[in-house]
């Protein structure tokens, strides 16, 4: 191998910084201490930061005065490789099969983190400075849900303070497709449980006088749809914002669609909510699902049973500008009016998370539509939302007060948190070529918005 | 104890006789043999009959001409004693506390069914013969749901032919409440599994765009029933019999209702079929009812994901003269009508069982009746049905072609298949004393049908 930065990102993945596993808490944070090390190898300043959790690490160039600060953030921390029996090579030891690179992490996050530090290296070593006062944050908490992010930010504000965010995290709607991801879903998780009897009863002896609680919890879930596919809850749709022409426009001319969600989900058909397209009903429309629905006898064969209980967890996908709490208010009141007497009805609601949405022309949009130009010319710009949540990003609006690029290069087959996970060579240099050409047209687009 | 009788069934209790545990078919076969040695004893000819599983019983006086066969049929098997903490003494050492007899087997049937043997030994010590000729059918297989009794019934069928049955494995509907149940619900068990995606999918990546089995799930339940409570399948009533006044006034005048089932279900209030009471639901109206249901996260917490299937069991209680095998047909149909493209239906149909029905005022039926005032006077003879089914009885109408007698001295509160299973001591004598009449009555009933 002659590419020194394919060579670092080998000793970056080899680290298993799996942070679900407590017994690889060390190996967590020796990544870390590594990263901060390769960071000030490189000529930026750099720490590790202790969180109740695993660290941080922030590294960052000299400021100065006249150029916009950057803050460009990714995790370092990865998936369990479970299970082990599914690779074609071991996790941990990173191998390169017809310019495919197979690693733990490789896609999700640390090649295309790692694509951006050698993108700073590299310009740093050919000019001596960077456009940009740039800011890396990368965590070790992403695969388990940032717990200790937050508190850092707020504690760190001050000198986290930036203009805009870069986030490598998300993917490419299509190889050699530039694409730029606008918009998130957000969610809201609610779990119910509908209980009768305080036994589980004889299906015989009592069977047709008293409510059968998984029969109730049925027409529950059954009450949360329209005919037509919409949810069917009063006040649910509050504050979503209606596609835009440009936005069904855009999306209609992705290379994906109908045709490939039948393919890799191996069903015969799509469905959901009329008078939308399966990307709009995906990245556009809020949803409420069935994750998991229980209740009476789960073995082999007949059990003539009136189960004492049946629950259901759902989640809502929300869509920009949905209030999760307002959410689960509105579907908690609905499932309460409609539960009928003899049973009652237990709603615990869970976690929950906004949708984001930022303007992709905006002056910072385009620099990052600018900038994928620059680097997977021929092919326009897609402009994209996706049907999944990264809370971060709500986050890093809600604390730092600016909006974040979403510019990711893992592609639709890269095996995130699967086994075998991949990421192209090809797609890591892009990336070091992105990180160079994104800080260049942030720069550019700064002095734009001073001197106008 | 001064009560050979009593003592006498303290030994067949004894007997660990659980035909679900294969280490006790040893105990199983003993009490077999202890049963048949006792029939010779009291001057029955009585032989064990080996099945492919447990063995029957079969007993007889010498028939004489003119008079009708009855053949008394019961069970020598009994239920696990699980749990056994749950006792407050021994399961098969049986104690009588308060004049109440506990031990397993006590009322389901073993105590039932020696009523009937002691009231056969009294009659003959007394009088040296019986009014009618007398087989008795006493199995081993039960709680097991007989799976070798109707291929005996059939290969045995000449020597088993016989005027009328009579069982007592049912329940008084209040203490001291003479009780003939003359009808019994039927049964039919399905399956059915909703298939979707060929893996569990991300709720964010795909949700809105493909089909949810579990909301799928719960819409085809959902679909099961009317507002009202009626079971809303096209052709499932076809055949119902409709409650005649006659019996709507005896089941309104029955001491058991709404209340003791709210109290005894530890439900806030009763629910069903509106236009008909508890009893007449239970008793009287089929049903359709989810005994499980289950699919995707079962776990703890949130897991986002679309389920690749879900799956619900189904059992239907059907009512005279409904046929289960049309009904299983209707429901399928209707699921496989109402399920939506982008998933299949997997329907499996299980067992099924006829519902039963004579007539209380045959001739049989009021020497029942008749015999049931003797040893209970002074409360009329509650007339009901049962909710529950006891396919065997169905069996003996099709293979033997005879009316089955129903009369049962189980209390609501004698724990069947729960620990401190119990009989009173002075329903066990009643049950003696209800052999003889009962046996006295159905010679009249046969001699005034011969006379007539």
């Amino acid at each position: 191998m002659n590419n020194p930065s394919l060579e670092l990102l080998f000793e970056f993945l080899r680290f298993p910084s799996v942070s679900t596993d407590p017994l690889r808490s060390q190996q967590v944070g020796a990544c870390a201490e590594w990263l901060s090390s390769h960071f000030q190898s490189i000529g930026l300043s750099s720490a590790v930061y202790p969180t109740p959790g695993h660290p941080v690490v922030v590294a960052r160039n000299a400021a100065k005065p006249g150029r916009p600060t950057v803050l460009i953030y990714g995790h370092y921390d990865v998936q369990p490789e479970d299970p082990v029996g599914g690779w074609s090579s071991a996790p941990f030891e990173p191998e390169v099969r017809d310019g495919i690179l197979y690693a733990r992490g490789s896609a999700d996050n640390k090649g295309q983190i790692f694509a951006h530090v050698r993108g700073v290296a590299t310009a740093l070593a050919e000019h001596g400075d960077l456009p940009v006062n740039l800011i890396f944050l990368v965590e070790g908490e992403e695969e388990i849900g940032s717990p200790n992010l937050e508190a850092f930010l707020q504690e760190h504000r001050e000198a986290l303070r930036c203009d805009v965010i870069a986030v490598s995290d998300t993917g490419m709607v299509a190889p050699g497709v530039p694409t730029l991801t606008y918009g998130l879903r957000g969610i809201a998780a609610m779990e119910v449980w509908v209980k009768g009897p305080s036994v589980d009863l004889h299906s015989g002896i009592y069977g047709g006088a008293v409510q059968n609680p998984a029969t109730v919890l049925a027409r529950l879930l059954a009450s949360l749809h329209a005919v037509d596919g919409s949810v069917a809850v009063d006040g649910f749709y509050t504050g979503v914002l209606p596609l835009q022409e440009w936005e069904r426009e855009a999306w209609s001319r992705v290379p994906f669609g109908e045709k490939q969600i039948e393919a890799s989900t191996g069903v015969a058909a799509v469905g959901g909510e009329s008078g939308f397209t399966a990307l709009e009903r995906i990245w556009g429309r809020p949803t409420a699902e069935v994750n998991g629905i229980g209740g009476g006898f789960q073995g082999e064969g007949t059990k003539t049973i009136i189960p004492r209980e049946a629950f259901a967890k759902l989640t809502f996908r929300l869509v920009p500008a949905q209030e999760p709490a307002a959410v689960l208010e509105a579907v908690e009141r609905h499932l309460q009016s409609q539960c009928p007497p003899g049973v009652t009805l237990d709603v615990r609601h869970g976690h929950s998370g906004s949708p984001y949405i930022n303007d992709p022309e905006s002056a910072y949009g385009m620099a990052a539509q600018k900038a994928l130009q620059r680097v997977l010319p021929g092919v326009g710009v897609a402009l994209i939302r996706e049907g999944g949540s990264i809370p971060i990003v709500n986050t890093f609006e809600r604390v730092l007060g600016v909006e974040t690029l979403l510019l990711g290069l893992a592609l639709p087959n890269c095996r995130a948190h699967a086994p075998d996970e991949n990421f192209p060579v090809a797609n890591f240099e892009a990336g070091m070529a992105l990180n160079q050409a994104l800080l260049e047209e942030i720069a550019s687009a700064y002095r734009q918005k001073a001197g106008a």
